[in-house]
């Protein structure tokens, strides 16, 4: 019986699946926020090379690799597909549950797997510095360490809640060779314009995000990354859902649901992007993000156009949101504190392809310290979400059905977090019906299709 | 051309490899602190169980590993075995360099290797707690998750120095579950009796030993686990030897050197023992430890009678030390501030078939961040060490050689030290030759063979 399946070097996907083309409804498109008429691709050279814009709106099914990036990716990659069967014993489980371990590589997250295509395609468009947002620090890790494999420059705007309570992050960054600052910072126009209405403010990812894009937008040499909700972030991710596909066919199992945390959606959306075909052509198969109850995006949110950003430079995408104002609790799960989602994922959510669920922090947590006291590692507790998502789908399920969950992050850089739950500090949160009703008017007027 | 080599989980060893029988000269006995006749094994028995102190002084050359160990064990092995082609290209090396990577434990370095066989074997003769003492806190982390496995409880007596610099080791202590108290504590009687002299005593790896000791000598329930320098702790660790020479044997690769860090011994042996028998039969192999000019144990101190720990509780060993009252200076490498080292590896150094360097840890950092920097991966302090020297060494070697290292943990929670070397803060540490003969005064005055 397995408990671990490698793959070999020599079984690293070598296309990236774009799922765009198999969508039985076709995805609705950005739109620029002062026409409200779809995008132009050239909009979106500013801040992004032509060549993931491209991938962005791609009507191709697979898409190479290019060499340079496998070559990276395989520092760490292809990751194993665990079988947890000391906690499957734990909870009494008698359907399996198995992980894709994306917490292997440099940055400890999956985050690394669009990290470096983007990092590449910059280089090769002749750009010299990449700046970027991070929450928790995952995605700002990723890519500091993307940017040094390819000898570019990094800046971070790091949510300043997270850059005070998560001080190894910052370090980390640092001795990649990034720069990191907090946000909101003195480094951009909209920074100080909200330094100058909150000194004190902690920030949040929508506001970073809008420093971030006035930095590459104001900067010939620098562009803009992004470690979620665009394409071709999906797009990348999808090389782990493609390994766990390989995985479970030299396994001869047929998985029955998929689980990942959604924060932007990204994880999630790598795992299970792969098996819509299979899904389409009528197999059953769940597709389960899980997200917290402080920021219930799709469990709670409105499918609309809504802005990405809180200072509304990015286009209007559609996608269910609660609000580009709103301003999630501070729950210990920063990567999951996005008032809105990967448009893909939203897509399949809404066409019934996908479902959503959501938990409170001190439950997730619970369940990531029985994954650590049974099969021994420590998760972030984004993937703690997915964790508690598997531990009840698994206890739910018929006997011999395959739970398998994406484990996108160790948590060895959360320690802080874990230290509030051991003392008892954790605080759980949900919002009335009218607290959300309220965020939701931010968003524009605009008919879907 | 391989750039990682993975061993499936049927080519996991089923056996440890025990170098006793092999020496050509037999090692000295451990004495008795009183009579200084060889110890009996029922001495040990007040803190140790049979099954261990029979493998401290087995004759046979193979011991099998028990079932309920492999499948602890399994949980992250085998580990890989990785090429570090940046690195190499970084240092335009004409030599390949590799690394055994035991960093992806669940406690995140090689130490669980023994501590899941230790909490095993205590649990099989009805022990219900562990004691022990940690000092960077990889080892007080590996003995918390292998008591766990095992539903057993944990005492970790960790130096106060790390204690306070480190407080994310406590806590991922306390999420398995285990106790852990700052040492000098006030739960032993010599613990009260370093406060009452100092109440402010950073502590030492000697200190937290004495402690724990004691804590294990007066407890019935309780055993005492070492996480180095026994025969016992060296015989678990070459799993990684014997995996590493799988591994050389499937790429057809015969090793030209093999390095680790030293501060115990554990890590380094565990590499290293399993190719002894190739050199005796004449193969050329340099075995190579590296250690801190801050605690030069090899390098510089007496190969002598001397106890393990500052209270004299230990037995007498005979061993390279620095006197047992040697207080290393606080380098950040706090796993290699140990005044002696492993008699087995001591024994091999003496006879010629082992060989010693020691580092600054600036430059040891340097090397660290360039390992960072190419490969992406953050090591250890310790790990550093190693990488040091197989960065020296593959530069001095032929072209086409092979420098194999132990990459034995990561350091993920060791960036304050980062950010003080970031900052410019390290500081580098040697010793006077008198500084050195004043603490060797210490040893007890007997004579070996």
């Amino acid at each position: 019986m397995a408990n671990r399946v490698n793959l070999s070097e020599s079984e690293m996907p070598r296309q990236w699946y774009n799922v765009l083309p198999d969508l039985p409804v076709p995805l609705a498109p950005p739109l620029d926020p002062q026409t409200h008429k779809p995008v132009e691709p050239q909009v979106l050279s500013a801040i992004f090379p032509m060549a993931l814009i491209e991938q962005e709106m791609s009507a191709q099914r697979f898409i190479d690799i290019p060499d340079e990036v496998l070559q990276i990716l395989g520092l760490w990659r292809p990751t194993p597909l665990v079988r947890a069967r000391r906690l499957e014993a734990a909870i009494g489980s008698k359907a399996a549950i198995w992980y894709k371990d994306e917490s292997r590589s440099p940055a400890g997250s999956h985050k690394p797997n669009t990290a470096v295509p983007q990092a590449y395609y910059n280089k090769k468009a002749g750009i010299r510095r990449l700046a970027t947002e991070t929450g928790a620090g995952q995605w700002g890790t990723a890519l500091s360490f993307a940017c040094k494999m390819f000898d570019m420059a990094c800046t971070v705007y790091m949510v300043r809640v997270s850059y005070e309570h998560k001080p190894y992050r910052g370090i980390l960054i640092r001795a990649y060779g990034a720069e990191v600052f907090p946000s909101p910072s003195d480094r951009t126009r909209f920074g100080r314009s909200m330094l100058a209405s909150d000194p004190t403010s902690s920030g949040s990812l929508g506001v970073a995000i809008s420093e971030a894009v006035e930095d590459a937008a104001t900067h010939n040499d620098t562009n803009y990354a992004l470690g979620s909700v665009l394409n071709h972030v999906l797009l990348h991710q999808t090389i782990t859902g493609l390994e766990t596909r390989k995985q479970l066919a030299m396994l001869g199992i047929q998985p029955d649901v998929l689980i990942g945390c959604v924060g932007g959606g990204s994880n999630f959306a790598g795992l299970v992007l792969p098996f819509v075909p299979d899904k389409l052509e009528g197999k059953k198969i769940r597709f389960l993000g899980i997200e917290p109850h402080a920021c219930p995006t799709l469990t709670r949110g409105e499918f609309r156009y809504d802005y990405g950003d809180v200072a509304r430079l990015t286009p209007l995408i559609k996608m269910h949101t609660l609000g580009h104002g709103f301003m999630p609790a501070p729950i210990h799960a920063g990567g999951l504190r996005y008032h809105g989602d990967a448009p893909i994922l939203c897509h399949l959510v809404h066409h019934g392809l996908a479902e959503a669920k959501a938990y409170y922090q001190t439950e997730v947590f619970e369940a990531a310290r029985l994954f650590l006291q049974t099969e021994g590692f420590l998760p972030a507790p984004e993937t703690a979400h997915a964790i508690k998502g598997a531990i009840d789908a698994a206890k739910a399920a018929e006997p011999g059905q395959n739970v398998v969950f994406l484990y996108s992050g160790h948590g060895l850089l959360d320690l802080s977090s874990y230290d509030a739950f051991l003392r008892g500090e954790l605080k759980d949160f949900a919002y009335p019906e009218e607290s959300i009703k309220e965020a939701l008017k931010a968003c524009p007027d605009i008919k879907g299709d």
